[in-house]
């Protein structure tokens, strides 16, 4: 199966590299050079342009935002440089009914489309162990399978309808990012209180307070290292999908509005490109502690 | 060791009955004469009066609040029931200011004091599993240890001082109090896109959203059963210790405030002594979905 990987940033860049190690014959594409050679370094094959590819039977995309996704889909000649009958398997976060339209623009081109967004971060994705939240047809889960085992740990199968695995996507999103908030704003309490921040993590990481985010995320805070993993803009993108979708639908988000406020302010304050947990950087501006690393 | 548990609600009954099952000569009391039945059922022995016990080595405070803990504490002839260099272990969730003056005042009146609040629920307690976040002399931890092996899992030593078992908690809280406000929020979004709320705990928990609170508590709501275990009031009293704390140290808490905004709001509508997970109804109130149990 001729794999092409689009997007080789922190998810893509493992789930390609996963591909390679599965012995599955994996083209990757980025539009910034280094990424190309990060994985060209780890024995994959990259093309330059989206033009020089050929004879694929499945594509994995990577990339940041929907605009991003119908670019390579439907602003290239991707589609017909695919086989008939391929499998297009779109692992970016996006709104459900944005998940919806595009699938059926690609099935109408005469291929398969997975609804497939992912979760587990990069260090997961590089040692092949995501989690992936998928739905679509019977048959197009079935000949992902090589694919989804050389990429994942876990593969919910959501329903064979696009849109299921986009629904759970901003589920998790929207804990994911208020947990990382929520990480935020305890870590700049206890150093408010001239708490040991390393003392705090090994405590709560054992007690009821404690999130996947926290244990993850806290100790960026606690060593002032914001060297992203994955930034501040990405949850201005998902949490702002989380609101859009729940106001769409009628339900009230108090704790992502207060979340997504830190995430954007952060962003304005030119943040953006560090790792999510610098919206701990926007509370102590507004607060009387000193965060380790920090010149205040 | 003559100990006296004072306070038989989830977490104090789980601490007397693991007493008792360690050997440890245990008395029990509440002003509740459903928990003195119920401890004697399992064995316990309970005094329906502060003023009915004597030669006490040990008290264990589960009081709700610091006004119920000077109560006992202050208000009883209970201090000239103990004996000389007795410990009074406090595991009721306090301002760490209150906690520095509660143990001044006890250690004043001649005994020894740890501030010691509890995490784990009422589950673990009942097995002996609680967390501890303790702090306080090394004579009096070391004297506490048969206690303190009897009624835990971990035992988090936080220093000698009284205050820093109390600041650990509040951190905790705040954390606690804000998963169990996420996880409504991501169920009740969950509900108005009319996902199956059973799948998405299944997803989620094996995610990077998960939380101790949303594998708890999300249950609940899913199978719409908010019999408390531990109820909405007990976090209107601790995230506003939370908010008040973070106050007077000049440190912002956006999240706790849109969290506890949610506990008092439930509160107000008459949910106070229900599951936490029940200020779900407040979202869902205003919003589109159809909660499991709700007639709307």
């Amino acid at each position: 199966m001729r794999t092409l990987v689009i997007g080789l940033g922190s998810m893509g860049f493992g789930a390609a590299v996963s591909c390679v190690r599965a012995g599955i014959q994996t083209t990757g594409f980025d539009v910034n050079p280094d990424a190309l050679k990060r994985f060209q370094a780890q024995g994959g094959q990259s093309i330059q342009s989206l033009d020089s590819c050929s004879g694929i039977d499945c594509v994995l995309i990577f990339v940041v935002n929907s605009t991003q996704v119908e670019s390579v889909l439907f602003e290239s000649d991707l589609l017909s440089k695919l086989n008939p009958n391929a499998l297009v398997i779109n692992c970016v976060t996006l709104a459900p009914s944005k998940a919806i339209e595009i699938a059926k623009n690609v099935q109408g081109s005469g291929f398969r489309y997975i609804d497939a967004p992912v979760s587990g971060g990069a260090a997961k994705a590089l040692d092949g162990q995501m989690s992936i939240m998928a739905s679509g047809a019977p048959h197009a889960m079935r000949d992902a399978k090589p694919v989804f085992e050389a990429v994942s740990e876990h593969v919910f199968e959501l329903g064979d309808d696009p849109g299921h695995g986009s629904q759970m996507k901003l589920v998790n999103q929207l804990l994911a990012g208020v947990h990382i908030a929520a990480a935020a704003e305890a870590m700049n309490l206890a150093a408010s209180l001239n708490m040991d921040l390393h003392q705090v993590i090994d405590v709560i990481s054992k007690c009821a307070g404690s999130s996947w985010m926290f244990e993850n995320r806290a100790p960026h805070i606690a060593d002032g290292d914001y060297t992203p993993l994955s930034s501040v803009n990405i949850f201005v993108k998902d949490l702002g999908i989380v609101t859009d979708e729940a106001s769409r639908h009628d339900a009230v988000t108090p704790l992502s509005d207060a979340a997504l406020s830190l995430y954007q302010k952060a962003s304005e304050s030119g943040l953006g490109s560090e790792d999510d947990s610098a919206i701990v950087k926007i509370l102590a501006q507004r607060s009387n502690g000193t965060l380790p690393g920090s010149d205040t």
